[in-house]
């Protein structure tokens, strides 16, 4: 009798241990936002549902910077971009000469985000070129396990955002292939995206230029040039996505005007259900606030206005999110 | 008795038909080329031998034209593309004065294979631009659904290679991931790859244009455009894996020059076991015979000849392959 009561007992332990195990998204408050995602996966999973998508179709894209991870003080490419163009200055006395390079290196990256950002985009191809990918691959691996965030005082790669470490896993939980698609370079988020968010590389879209084969004595290698940049933001999103994709995803993520395209593409007319949420930085203690702000990274003005008619959620940092970062 | 030595009989007939069922590439001739496969995916599938490869590497890389459906008379592209110009000449009177489309409709290819091809790749482009990758998608499927070709008297997507059909399966089932590569237009290919090859379109690359993002009245669209052509063929195709993938091949499979450096790529200082293959056309009876022969498409020259120094594996059409095509 006593041992039926405590196999019992047991059995309800184990019961409340496994439920809460499996809770999803743990880190987000119960509020609208997390309702909002579950009853998302919870509708395009039930094959019983007049809402169901095949797994085939389930293609969740995310935004990098600012959405998967911090974007300030600045995004996290231009904190190496310019070590990077410090380290390998006394091999470029052109460089002196270059006003672009030369305001990056003094830390005034106002005149770079002049044009849709083509200072900017400039300096992360130079600092990229010159070299085989190989070569590129072990600058930004050294970089990630010796440089600390300013504020956060710990590697970058120790940044990403808990909640949304949390979103990326239960999509895949629920047969979901999870993307990334940012304004990041190609080759410098495929060195960390597993490792750090679960993404294989092939599944990492970002802004990119040509890269030429070439066979060596010692194998084949492939040559980072700066020509044809492709910035991979605004409609260059949806643009990607076609292109090395060639499906209409069915969610979208992000936090900034760059994103709008993306969130237009997988929601509106899209013959599957379909979720766009936007993660509006709110918290100034445990992290950043801004929207409007001129000049900072990640301006989120006429997304954000757009979102209450395209039925996109909005994330509330503040409100909506337990914790920050993992730990 | 009976009963038990009945059973006995059934379950020895069942396990032979079963054993002949999970038989791999049954539609090769037990050779070498057929051993060779099936010894490559073995080794790199062994979890216990020393040249296991994970399953997130297993990436292999298929030619279309040549290496899973024929080339011949002409590559099934140039058919859709010649049948396009002509059913939208009277909408373009301005294609009167250009000589590459007169070509084209003369049925005269020779001066679009000049240059590498580059007129060839011209009048796919025009054939493919002027429109939303919607619309593209529905006159490549009207293509299929009506066209017949010359001489197997099938519509096209009914002639892919049987054994290489197999192939693909058999990689897929021991936790591969099939990409096609090829010179053939991207957003073609990916009208058919997932009905007749089982590829779905996150996994095809092909010669592609630029395409602009639009939000219309009724949706958000892609325009097909000239702008940027980007030939994959020749070093175009480790470029391409490079940007689309990320990730190093270890087996790909090819039928002409034009897949020398994807074989290259994808085998020589490869850090795992690699497989490299070429099917040669030498069926004149079944299929076609060519190699060197000029001007036909598909020239096999250089990579036949490097193919004994590299290790690649080189498909007698003639003798390999017991059927051609699926029935």
């Amino acid at each position: 009798m006593i041992r039926h009561a405590l196999l019992t007992l047991g059995w309800i332990l184990w019961s409340a241990l496994a439920a809460h195990a499996v809770e999803p998204l743990s880190s987000w408050n119960d509020g609208a936002s997390r309702r909002a995602i579950i009853a998302f996966v919870k509708k395009v999973t039930d094959e019983k549902g007049g809402s169901f998508v095949p797994p085939s179709e389930r293609i969740a894209v995310f935004d990098n910077d600012g959405t998967l991870w911090p974007e300030n003080p600045v995004p996290f490419q231009i904190s190496f971009t310019i070590d990077e163009l410090k380290r390998r200055l006394p091999d470029h006395p052109e460089w002196k000469s270059d006003k672009d390079i030369q305001a990056a290196l003094a830390g005034d990256l106002t005149p770079l985000l002049l044009e849709h950002y083509k200072g900017l985009f400039y300096i992360i191809f130079v600092a990229g070129t010159g070299m085989t990918s190989g070569e590129f691959d072990q600058n930004v691996r050294r970089w990630f396990a010796t440089a600390i965030h300013p504020r956060f005082k710990k590697t970058y790669d120790r940044l990403a955002y808990q909640p949304m470490q949390e979103v990326l896993s239960y999509l895949r939980a629920n047969g979901f292939k999870t993307y990334i698609v940012s304004g990041g370079g190609l080759d410098f988020m495929r060195v960390f995206s597993e490792r750090v968010y679960g993404v294989v590389p092939e599944h990492v879209l970002g802004s990119r230029t040509d890269v030429v084969y070439e066979l060596r004595e010692d194998g084949p290698v492939l040559l980072k040039t700066t020509n044809h940049p492709f910035v991979d933001d605004g409609p260059g999103k949806p643009e990607s996505i076609h292109q090395f994709i060639g499906r209409r995803p069915i969610a979208a993520f992000g936090n900034s005007d760059g994103d709008k395209e993306m969130l237009e593409y997988t929601t509106i007319g899209n013959p599957f259900p379909s979720l766009g949420l936007i993660v509006h930085h709110t918290d100034a203690e445990r992290e950043y606030v801004y929207d409007a702000k001129p000049r900072s990274s990640g301006k989120l003005v006429t997304a954000l206005a757009d979102a209450p008619q395209r039925g996109w959620v909005v994330v509330d940092m503040r409100n909506d999110w337990r914790s920050i970062f993992s730990e």
